[in-house]
């Protein structure tokens, strides 16, 4: 696995990354978009969803601050992703919390063919039926290892499924890939989660193999953010290095400091 | 009264602050919520206000980019948050701008028990029945002091009401404490005030003296405040450090810090 | 030409400058709005914006994250607009993407009296009925100069039209203006061309020749960018130096630095 060749990729190819996605952190995820080497388009309008699809590498729906209106527009713009093979990264943020976020989240994944969902335990533990405590978007208990659930999960939808924590784990079902990187004060910054999504919806439109595209995107933002760390203890001026170190990131440096453990899952 | 106890306090319970918010500041009042110890939801779907708000320390309503719909999402999780005794912090930005504003803010006062309404003078003035001038969201001019205003709007409403300013008032009708903390840089920034009652709903979550929980709050930030501006003097640099040194403050600090002078109110 | 004499005035009048804009960059263009020295305002409920622009200096129409409701906002706030010679500035973020974009675009341009049109190459070439290749937001290639398009768009409308670029364009029609300004780390941060919309309309505020109205508000954000840029080379940092340089910026500094050439358009 070499991550650094796909980062080469991306920004060689400068994917468009369309995103229906909240208004908390849609700045965030546009400018960490532009970052990591792709083109952001942010449109919801139920009208131009399946237009602006169409001229995109891959889409992103994040369920921060749904709306009925925008699951239906999510609902569009995926369906006429997956006619064109587009790749789409579900963020269910705050699935378990509200009816409205777990049915959505179910909805979508009823709809559409997702190809990389990305949560926290709780998100995912919920979706795949287990029973998780959320308080508003945070995750704050599991009932059990998250790992045979992540895994279920990716059997039953066909997605790979990234849990993010402080170990991240990805699995397609068949593997899982632990991601040992990132830093505590990513906690401290509201929307990385929804910012590691963007980046690995970058790596997806240029990267057909999504287990490896969801650890890279993986890889790149934490080691951006290892590197931001090393500068700063304050959350702020983390984030606005965050950016600028994704920048920065050097394919060759990317691949030399990646520590990822693959293993089949039983 | 001990301020830094109160934020101890927070940063131990760590509550869940729901956001009704506008469109322009919900990222800053997210951060603001996280950098002073609290966990932000911004939530604002009339389908899970109220299940969203059942699990919250506190209610913010901020009116700065708000439409009917979302007036009508405040008062379902409004509502809800008074039956569970939720405190709930009312923003009325640019009341008395526009019709719908002035109105909105109204309907809410009369609709719900509100516990901390936070404002600028003409804001808070035009709440309390008087005159002033505001143009867009900015405080021009007010007819007379400011202080009878409010303590009469506290009367009436049974909230707390504070009055944002050079030196800031917060009164409950009885008392009247004036809060001698804060910088001009503050001004030069989108959503200072926006952020103020962010952290003012993080302090209400875990006290229940919302005078001393609004006095604390408004320390808080204005401390930090303080603190940032005494390493730069330009808006964007100090904004970045206003989270920063937030997130930094020790509640030893803040108690040895606090600048208030209570008296009765005539 | 004195484009530091208007930024005097500018600071001196601080108008409000009415925004329907989109989500993306908010938050940027209410911050630039105040570095450069007017009062934003954000209002986009149909409810409010034709008693919001009444209060106005100036009204920016921007189309990034549109919907059909937001663009009904748009004509009722125009129309008053016009009826109170308010200037408009209009943003046509993404025309040519999708038929939503391209055709609101065009219907703002029949129903409204525009003062300004900014846009990159491809949206200004797309409005004045050229070929261009647009992919999301990003302006791919253009079919010829579009010099001529843009003056054939202003003499059609009675707009005076803004192309941005390496060299910035713009033309009431008979005159051409380039301004030679501006740093390649501006295309690394989301939403400095929509920011550059909401600098023209604090100069169209103050300053009744919209041609030097536009040429001042490029002039203007594009020396605070050499500015920033002369500190830092990451992208995240040079946006928050943008804005520090842009609120620092002295009326005589600008004068001074201002690089411009004026020719006869045939």
């Amino acid at each position: 696995m070499d991550t650094g060749k796909i980062l080469a990729r991306l920004r060689a190819q400068k994917p468009l990354i369309h995103h229906i996605t909240n208004q908390v952190t849609i700045s965030e995820c546009a400018n960490i978009t532009l970052a990591a080497g792709g083109l952001p388009i942010m449109a919801h309008a139920v009208e131009e969803v399946e237009e602006m699809v169409a001229q995109a590498g891959a889409l992103v729906l994040n369920l921060g601050t749904l709306t009925p209106t925008q699951v239906e527009a999510m609902v569009l713009a995926g369906r006429r992703a997956n006619a064109l093979k587009i790749p789409i990264v579900l963020d269910p943020v705050g699935a378990g919390a509200t009816r409205l976020r777990s049915e959505s989240a179910k909805h979508l994944l009823a709809e559409l063919h997702i190809d990389i969902i990305k949560g926290n335990a709780a998100e995912i533990t919920m979706l795949a039926g287990g029973v998780a405590e959320i308080r508003g978007v945070e995750s704050i208990s599991v009932s059990s290892s998250v790992s045979p659930l992540a895994a279920a999960l990716a059997r039953e939808t066909g997605a790979v499924v990234a849990v993010t924590g402080v170990v991240d784990l990805v699995t397609d079902g068949t593997w899982l890939i632990e991601v040992h990187h990132g830093h505590p004060l990513m906690a401290a910054v509201v929307g990385t989660g929804c910012m590691t999504a963007s980046v690995m919806a970058c790596f997806a439109a240029v990267e057909e193999n999504h287990l490896l595209a969801a650890v890279a995107g993986l890889v790149a933002i934490n080691v951006a953010a290892e590197e931001a760390a090393q500068e700063t203890d304050a959350p702020a001026t983390f984030k606005i290095k965050l950016f600028d170190k994704l920048h920065g990131l050097a394919p060759h440096s990317l691949t030399a400091r990646q520590e990822i453990k693959k293993r089949v899952i039983g």
